[in-house]
């Protein structure tokens, strides 16, 4: 039976929560191709030390990898919180058919809170965008996230 | 003595050299630090498979490695052409000080040609940007790579 939309961002969902076992901001990210998973990943900033490891940006290199293409056309991406410019970028940038994502981020959002970079008339490729899948379970994460670090800090 | 904007230019357009005999888009980009280079690179996504490899990702990367820290405060960033969405992204996510570039990208620039990732009044980073160093080599080896590429097409 085929897998729906909600149960692709279920294990993006996992993925974030991984994250948070890691003190990892938690935001997770699964590519879909013909029914499979061919990547999966979340946020590794911290341990790795390194500005660009954002979830989506692991799964499309992984993604490319196994692919062993650039070009990752006829695939859907699933990530739990709206692309920041960066990944907004990358998933432009590798030409993935379709994005599909949990919730809005209204501080640093490019799909369509600050920036429209899936959608910008002058881009060449315009991925087919989904909004609002699982959207509270994909804030709530994030939101009990950043309360536990204030709590800690405390 | 100090290297000047136009020097480190000049390394950045050695790279995006580089890129023109292994038939990669011919961009470069490199990073300094106290008026030393910890980071050069140029566009490697024919060679690696990779969507995400454009030069300014790949040298904040290695940037972020040898400074182990995922904050590239104190850094300027030089690159031959402006960054896209995905590459001024990640300037922002690595907390770049200054942005020094040579040639606008009419077609997918986001520092001030179709967004302005570097300047957005809600993002809590805006680095210094300077355009228009070097401005007219950066854009020919762009140009002269794109003219040859079609006269072999033909």
């Amino acid at each position: 039976m085929e897998m729906n939309h909600e149960q692709f961002m279920e294990l993006a969902l996992q993925e974030a929560e991984k994250a948070v076992k890691q003190g990892e901001v938690p935001i997770g990210a699964v590519i879909v191709k013909d029914g499979r998973v061919v990547a999966k990943a979340h946020n590794m900033r911290e341990q790795w030390l390194d500005a660009t490891a954002h979830a989506e940006v692991i799964a499309i290199r992984e993604a490319c990898e196994k692919l062993h293409n650039w070009r990752l056309s006829g695939c859907t991406l699933y990530v739990t919180v709206e692309p920041c410019p960066m990944c907004a970028g990358a998933i432009y940038n590798s030409r993935v058919d379709t994005v599909i994502f949990g919730c809005r981020d209204n501080r640093a959002g490019a799909v369509e809170s600050l920036f429209n970079v899936l959608s910008h008339p002058l881009l060449n490729h315009q991925p087919q965008v989904i909004g609002g899948i699982l959207e509270d379970r994909c804030a709530a994460v994030v939101r009990d996230f950043f309360a536990d670090c204030r709590a800690k800090e405390k």
